[in-house]
C-alpha cells in the first residue's frame, strides 16, 4: 500500500512540480489495455510509473536510453511451485528476475507437505526482500491423499489465520476433484474458508469434463493449468477458468494449448510453469519462454505480453501491475527484439535490478531452522529391506518413459528362502519408500521395471507428493547406504555403487531444496543425471531422479508406492504384491 | 457469500444428485469468455447457475422453454445516480429491471449532498431487498465546491466505516480533479482511506488529458464516464482507465465514443447512464438501450453485451456475476431479438422477476425519515428577492440550449429605487438559490436571459449539486409562492402564474426523490414540462426543469449561481451582479 507522502510525490511528479526519478527513452512501450505499441518516454517517480513524457523529452535525476528496445511490463508466473527448482526462494529470484519474470503466484505445496504452514511462513520470509514479488496461495490438499503419510495436515480450520496475510492470495489447486465433485464435506469446507476471507481458489482438474467439470467450476474454482488440448481450454474458458499455458521442465503445454487461444478469449488465458528446473531456466528462459514458443508458433507478441502481465492481474486481482501505466509499480523489461525476448534490463519498483542475464544485486540466502533437518525416520536398515514373496508371480510397476504415469504390469521373479532376488537378466529392481515425517517406521516395497540401473542405488528424498525418502536398487546394502546418506544430511539426492557414494547433492531445506545457487543446482543435477546413466547404466529414456521421484505419487495410474504399500490407482486401493493374493 | 449448505446442494445438483429447479432451454446462451454463442439447455440450483445440458435434456423442477431467444447475462449499470430519476431505489428497481439491468454501481452524489451519510445508508436500505442488486460508491465530493452550502461534509475521516459495507465498492467520481492533480491535502487524505480499505475509486474528468491526466491516474482513479471523444477513450484506456460509454437522458456517448472501442480494447470499455429520467427508461429502456445504439451503429452485439456485463464485472471485481457460467448468480435475460434488444423475461437468482416489460412483484417503496423534511430555510420573504443594483450595466447568465454550460453575459437592465425591474421586452428574468440545509438565511441573487419565462415562476429543489431551492421567475409575488410550497411539501418542482399553483410534482425524499411509480413520475414530468412551456412560455429550446437544475452548479462554466452569489467559473470566484464595481 502506498503512503500518503509517497501518492503525493507520485502525482507531484507527474504534474511536473518535482523532478522524475527515472526516465526510460527510446523505447517501444507496450500498451497492454489497447494492445498496441506506442512511442513515449516514460517516467517513473517513488518506485511507480508516474507519467508518459514526449519521446526524447521526459525530464528525471537518471534517463536510460533504451536504444530502440520494448519496453514492457514486468512478467507473471500464474502458477508454481518453486521447490521444484530445488533453490531457495532468494535463488529463484536470482534465476528468473533475469528472464524478466518480476512476480509470481507461488503455492508451496511441496515444502508444506513436509513442514505443514511452517512452510508457508518460511517462503513468505524467503521472498520477503527478493526483487521477485512473490504471492502465494496456501496449499490446499496436504496430504495429497489418505494413501500415504506426509509432515503435515491442513485442515479447514487451519486456512483463515494465513488467508489473511497480504501477499496470500487464495488457496492452492484443489486436486482433490473427485471431493470437489462429491462436494466431500471437508473438501467443501476448505473452499468456503477461501471465499469467506474473499479469495481465490486455483484449480487443476486434468481431463475433467461435462457435468464433472460443470460441478468443479459451481464450486467457485477460478483458474485451471492442467489443460491438455484446445478443447479443454475452451471448455473451461467457457465456464469462466482462467487457463494457464504451461510450460515446465516436464510438463509442456503452450504448444498445445495455442490453438484453443484466439483474440476473442485470450484474455482468459495466462502462463505459467508449474514445476521448472534450474536447467531449463538457465538454458531457455522462464515465462519468457512461453511467449517465445508461442510466438514462433504464430501468436501475436502482443497477445503473448497481455497473457504474460495484465491477464495473471485480471485473474489474481492484482491491481498495482501488469501494465506500462501511472500509477502502476514500475516493474518492467527492456525486451532485446521480438524473436529472443530476451531481456536487455529488468526494473523492479524503479530499480534496475538485472542487466543481459545477470543480477545485479543476487538476494542472500538465509538458513531457517523451521525447515532443516526433517528426518524422523524409526527403524531403518537393511533387514526392512528384505521383499518376502509368497509366490513368484507378482506385480511390476512399469514404467512409461517420458512421463510420470506407470503401466500396470506382471512378471515371473526369482524368489529364494522367501525373498525375492534380484536377476541380472531381468530389468527389474526394488523401489522402497521410507516413511520420514512422523518416525512411523514404514517401510513399503515393490519392484519396478524399466529402469535399467544395474550395481547400485539412487535414492531421493524429492518423492511427490508427501515427499517420504524413495529408493530404488538392485542391492539392499547400497540403498541402505543411500537412505543413511539422506538421514544423515538432511535430505537431497544421492548416487550409491559398491558402498562408495558416487555422487550426491544435499537439499537441507525440507529434503527439497538445496541452498547453492541456481547454476550450482543445475551443474549438481547435471553430474547426477550424467553419474546415474553412465555408472548406474539408468535408462537413456528416462530422466533419472524426476521418474524416481513420481514413482511415489498415488494419484497417477496406474501402480504407485507410497509409505503404505503398493497402490493402484485405477481402483484407488492397495494392492498386494503376490498376483494370486 | 454462499453457504456452505447452499454450496454444497450447488455442486450436487450440477453432478446430477440433485434435481435442479430450473432450466432454460432452447436458447441461444452468450459465452463472454469465448465470445460466441452456445446451444445448451441451463440449470439453476438455490439461485446460482449450476451447470449446462444438452439442449433439450436438461432436467429440473421447472423448465422454461426460450422460443429461441437469446440468453444472455443480467446487464449491468457502471454508473448511476439513481436519484437523478426522481424515483426511490425501490421504484428504481420496478424501472430498470424489466430493461433486462441486474445490477447498477450507484453514486448517491445528490442524496449524500443534502443528507451526508444517511443518504447512503437510507439507499443501501432501500435496496436491500429489491430485485435489482444495487452496489454503491461513496460519494467523494460532499459538498462539491466550498462556494455553497451542501446538507453535510463528508470529509477522509467519514469514509473508513462506510466503506466496509459489503455493497459499497469504493468512492465515488472524484470530480475535484483540479484537487487530485494538485495532490491537495483533504483529496489525497480521502484516496488513501479508499486504498486502505483496498477499494476501488471513480473518477470524473472531462477534457483532462496529457501530464494532468497522468496525474489524475497516477492517483489511482480507475474509471471515467466523462468522455467525449474516441481519442480521449483511447488516452484514458491507455493509462488503465476503464472508459463508461454513457446514455443519460442529456449526456449521449455512445456513438461519440463508438469509434475508440475495438475488438483489441473493449475489455477495459463499459456502459453506463449516469443520469437517466423514467420518460427516457420507458421509452427506450436502460443499459439495453446503450446497446442497442452501439449495435446499430455497428458494434458486434457479443461484444456489447460483454461491455454492459463481464467487462463491468472485472472493472469492480464483481466475482459472482457477468456470464452464464456454474458458480454464478442465476441473473439473466432473455433477450427477444438482436435489434430492439427488448426483453421476454428477467431472472435474478433464479427468479423470474420481469416479462415483457413488466414486474411481477414490484418492489414496494417504505418512507423513511431520516431523509424526509430536509428544508431548514430561515428567514425567507419576498423581500429577500429585491435585487437591489447600484449600477444598470450588469452581469447576465446566458442560457446556452442543450447543454449545461452558459456563457458570462452582459446587459443593460432597469433600475428603479436602486431595485432591478422586470422589463417585458427583455428576456431577462430573477434567477435566486435558498439555501435549504443550515438555516443559514442564504439567499442569493441573478439575472437569467434566454430562459422565456413570462408572466410566473418556477422552482425546484433539485439544484446540483447542493440541492438547495432554485427559483427563477419575473415576480417575486410568485416566485415566494413556489418556494414557500417546495418548503412547505419538502421539496420537489412548482409552477405558479398569478399567485395560483400551476402545476407540482412533490419530492419528499431530501427535496430529491418522489415516492412515486416510474409511470407516475414520468407523466408529472411531462406534465410540468408542458404547463412551463405553454403557460410559462418556457423557451422550447431548453428542457424548463433541467436547465434550472443545473444554473447552480460551480464546476461548469460560465455563470452560475449559488447560495453564495454570482459565480465565474472560469476564474473560480465570485463577481458583483454590476460589471462596474
Amino acid at each position: 500500500m502506498v503512503t500518503k507522502a509517497r501518492l503525493r510525490a507520485l502525482i507531484d511528479a507527474a504534474s511536473g512540480r518535482k523532478k522524475a526519478d527515472l526516465c526510460i527513452t527510446n523505447a517501444h512501450v507496450l500498451d497492454v489495455y489497447n494492445k498496441e505499441w506506442f512511442e513515449s518516454d516514460i517516467l517513473v517517480s517513488e518506485g511507480y510509473i508516474c507519467a508518459y513524457a514526449q519521446k526524447g523529452k521526459g525530464e528525471a535525476s537518471r534517463v536510460v536510453d533504451a536504444g530502440g528496445r520494448y519496453l514492457v511490463p514486468g512478467l507473471i508466473d500464474g502458477h508454481v511451485h518453486i521447490e521444484s527448482s530445488h533453490a531457495t526462494a532468494q535463488e529463484f529470484s536470482n534465476l528468473v528476475v533475469p528472464c524478466g519474470t518480476t512476480t509470481v503466484i507461488a503455492d508451496p505445496h511441496e515444502i508444506c507437505n513436509v513442514c505443514g504452514l511452517d512452510g508457508l511462513s518460511y517462503m513468505l520470509d524467503a521472498s520477503q526482500d527478493t526483487a521477485l514479488q512473490a504471492f502465494f496461495v496456501v496449499p490446499s490438499c496436504v496430504p495429497a491423499t489418505t494413501f500415504e503419510h506426509s509432515g503435515a495436515t491442513i485442515l479447514a480450520e487451519d486456512l483463515a489465520e494465513p488467508l489473511k496475510h497480504e501477499r496470500v492470495l487464495g488457496l492452492g489447486e484443489m486436486m482433490d476433484y473427485p471431493g470437489v465433485i462429491a462436494a466431500s464435506d471437508l473438501v467443501v469446507d476448505k473452499l468456503i474458508e477461501a471465499k469467506k476471507a474473499g479469495k481465490i481458489i486455483d484449480g487443476h482438474s486434468p481431463a475433467v469434463s461435462g457435468s464433472e467439470l460443470d460441478a468443479y467450476c459451481a464450486s467457485g474454482i477460478h483458474t485451471d493449468h492442467e489443460c491438455e488440448t484446445p478443447q479443454e481450454l475452451q471448455e473451461r474458458v467457457r465456464r469462466g477458468m482462467y487457463v494457464m499455458l504451461r510450460e515446465g521442465s516436464a510438463c509442456n503445454n503452450v504448444l498445445g494449448l495455442l490453438g484453443g487461444v484466439h483474440e476473442r478469449n485470450s484474455r482468459r488465458c495466462i502462463f505459467c510453469t508449474d514445476d521448472r528446473q534450474p536447467i531449463s531456466i538457465l538454458a531457455e528462459g522462464h515465462i519468457n519462454n512461453n511467449i517465445r514458443l508461442a510466438v514462433h508458433a504464430g501468436l501475436d507478441p502482443i497477445e503473448a505480453f497481455c497473457m504474460a502481465t495484465i491477464n495473471s492481474c485480471d485473474c489474481y486481482h492484482l491491481t498495482d501491475r501488469g501494465a506500462i501505466a501511472p500509477g502502476l509499480r514500475a516493474d518492467f523489461c527492456l525486451v532485446n527484439d521480438l524473436s529472443s525476448f530476451t531481456m536487455h534490463q529488468v526494473y523492479v519498483a524503479g530499480e534496475l535490478v538485472a542487466q543481459d542475464g545477470l543480477m545485479l544485486k543476487p538476494a542472500a540466502v538465509r538458513h531457517d531452522s523451521r525447515v532443516s533437518g526433517k528426518m524422523q525416520v524409526r527403524d531403518f536398515s537393511a533387514a526392512r529391506l528384505a521383499l518376502p514373496l509368497q509366490d513368484s508371480h507378482v506385480r511390476v510397476i512399469d514404467i512409461v518413459p517420458g512421463g510420470v504415469v506407470t503401466e500396470a504390469g506382471e512378471a515371473t521373479v526369482p524368489v529364494k528362502d522367501g525373498l525375492w532376488v534380484h536377476d541380472a537378466k531381468q530389468d527389474i529392481i526394488k523401489l522402497a519408500v521410507i516413511e520420514r515425517h512422523k518416525g512411523t517406521g514404514n517401510v513399503a516395497l515393490a519392484l519396478l521395471r524399466g529402469y535399467g540401473l544395474k550395481g547400485g542405488a539412487m535414492a531421493t528424498s524429492v518423492a511427490h507428493d508427501s515427499h517420504n525418502i524413495i529408493v530404488a536398487g538392485d542391492n539392499d546394502a547400497d540403498m541402505e547406504k543411500a537412505v543413511n546418506h539422506l538421514i544423515a544430511v538432511g535430505g537431497g539426492m544421492v548416487i550409491v555403487q559398491n558402498g562408495q557414494i558416487l555422487a550426491s547433492f544435499d537439499q537441507p531445506v525440507a529434503g527439497l531444496i538445496s541452498y547453492e545457487d541456481g547454476a550450482t543446482i543445475a551443474e549438481n543435477l547435471k553430474r547426477l543425471h550424467a553419474i546415474a546413466q553412465e555408472k548406474l547404466k539408468v535408462s537413456k529414456d528416462v530422466d533419472p531422479f524426476m521418474t524416481l521421484c513420481f514413482m511415489s505419487l498415488p494419484v497417477i495410474p496406474a501402480y504407485k508406492l507410497t509409505d503404505m504399500g503398493l497402490f493402484d490407482v485405477r481402483s484407488f486401493s492397495f494392492v498386494p504384491l503376490e498376483l494370486n493374493r
